[in-house]
């Protein structure tokens, strides 16, 4: 898809607003994030437009899963991070605020005390139920 | 990479584990968490070990993202789940259990009040600063 032209991203990817840019090639740019969560924490995403993940072609997703491996490489050496995170946002309700799809990578250190989520308690059987509802999806 | 004789998420890969499993093909798996974050959530995983997403090839990486969107599209329809977030542990100090590739699919309801991470202050000068370091990397 075009860039949109109230896209802050597609600005960004087009060099028409300024980052800090670690990579980019014809499909892909990763710079750091202006609101990082931990040191280094950097976003991946792609040039051709799309809202979010669920809109991205499969081409896209491919990339940004490889190069996201590539910049968390680059990351974890640069920072001496110990491990890192992939997160994916995906719907406003899921924390998404910029609506172009993007990878953050945050990288861990150790004892960074960083708590990323709560657990549910679900029985089996509730699993197994829902399993059967998910599968009737595909 | 041949299946780990101890690696919990082979031996669900080679049936001899039982798991909700909503998808398979060649290549990966989708089942549910058992420790699950929110309802619905949703493991995919390649068939292939690799320790984490750091060692994962590029091919495993793209078939990961893109089964991703379709696990998530399907979970998403079956719960209601009004968005969604992607998430990968790499490492135990990222909070990586099991020694095994894995994408986490967390459905997101609205108003379910899940809090995914916190947000650090960086000055710019730093942020520029730390994006010349990680570029020495690549």
């Amino acid at each position: 898809m075009p860039a949109l032209p109230d896209c802050i991203f597609c600005k960004i990817a087009a060099g028409e607003i300024p980052a800090d840019v670690i990579f980019q090639d014809d499909r892909v740019m990763a710079f750091l994030d202006i609101r990082p969560v931990s040191k280094g924490h950097t976003l991946v995403i792609p040039k051709n437009h799309s809202a979010s993940m669920m809109e991205a072609d499969d081409d896209d997703l491919a990339s940004l899963a490889t190069h996201a491996k590539r910049v968390a490489h680059a990351v974890m050496r640069a920072t001496g991070a110990a491990g890192f995170n992939l997160h994916v946002n995906t719907g406003a309700e899921a924390g998404q605020v910029v609506m172009h799809t993007h990878f953050h990578i945050i990288p861990r250190y150790s004892g960074d005390g960083l708590k990323l989520w709560p657990h549910l308690e679900i029985e089996p059987k509730t699993r197994a139920q829902m399993a059967e509802e998910i599968k009737k999806f595909f």
